[in-house]
């Protein structure tokens, strides 16, 4: 058993954007050397967000956004805003719901995932922003 | 310090159902010999969904269904029915709103868990299915 | 590669609370030696749950609650108040939504976080409660 943590950046762009990074953390799986464990895979920050969606561009570029936009909106009063005069409110509760984090099996070298399922990053900030993911394996 | 994976297959109804998978998830915590760790429950696909619950009618046969029902409905012109000309755009939304895996403690063999607090799996797919569930246990 | 689990206690307030826990989880990882891992911090119960968040009073103490009122208010006649006559509807489908547990990289001792994300348990039960936190690590 042991435990290797590797990291690899992406750039995003404001308010929404959710990219595939199921290859990076694959070829983080790769070059570890591991054959079965469980992956975590991390943003640092709090206005970023993980999770796993079918990435087609109806989901990805319009319905996760909608849905987002309907629950949590950007224009809105938050009390956020008056602390430091941005306008980061609908970001930081968009990622404390999705959260930062997810944890995943894999098995003979390969993330188990299902075949239409990728593993997402969602930028919910107002600002593009340049994100550090963390990978953090563990296993045998 | 040694990692187990182990799976079973629950089959579930079209739309909504939320299943308790906590005796599966004990079983194969006991079966494994482990005593003390995380396990992590997971499904492979992008709608269907794990978290907890008290596993009682009222909440799991309504509040629940009524809860996504609300906030993300079946009955909605998603994008990504045009992509594939299904209607499994709630499915896919709830899924990456609930997400696909949970991690859980173990200690002296058991689940951590509250008395009232139970593994669901949430079925949000738009048919019926037969799911595979993994547990990956990971201790000493 | 070795596992342990830590427990801490803490007291909170009815219907929502936020409470930064990121302290209690770093003291757990430095008293137990570990460089390198991860740590699963949990609540057991189905009306409590885990997150991260800047935690800065506008977010805690409005932004959070408000927006969980505004999906999941508390005055709404839940089938769950029929099975056991309390008011707790809002409090699990709270928990079941948000979870009741996340899992954290860390290296050489610190927790992976960003500068302005603090790690928070929230109460959505009715009634104020004591509540033990588990934090299990595993690393080396």
């Amino acid at each position: 058993m042991t435990v290797l943590l590797e990291t690899f950046e992406i750039k995003t762009k404001a308010y929404y954007e959710a990219k595939d990074i199921t290859p990076q953390v694959q070829n983080a799986l790769e070059r570890s050397g591991l054959k079965n464990g469980i992956v975590n895979v991390h943003v640092a920050g709090s206005t970023g967000a993980i999770s796993t969606v079918e990435y087609e561009p109806g989901l990805v570029q319009h319905d996760i956004e909608d849905f987002l936009e309907k629950i949590i909106p950007y224009k809105e009063n938050y009390a956020h805003h008056k602390t430091w005069h941005d306008y980061n409110g609908a970001g930081h509760l968009r990622s404390f719901l999705i959260k930062t984090s997810q944890t995943f099996p894999f098995h003979d070298k390969k993330l188990i995932l299902g075949s239409w399922q990728n593993i997402i990053f969602i930028e919910n900030d107002e600002k593009p922003r340049h994100r550090t993911i963390y990978v953090t394996l563990i296993g045998e």
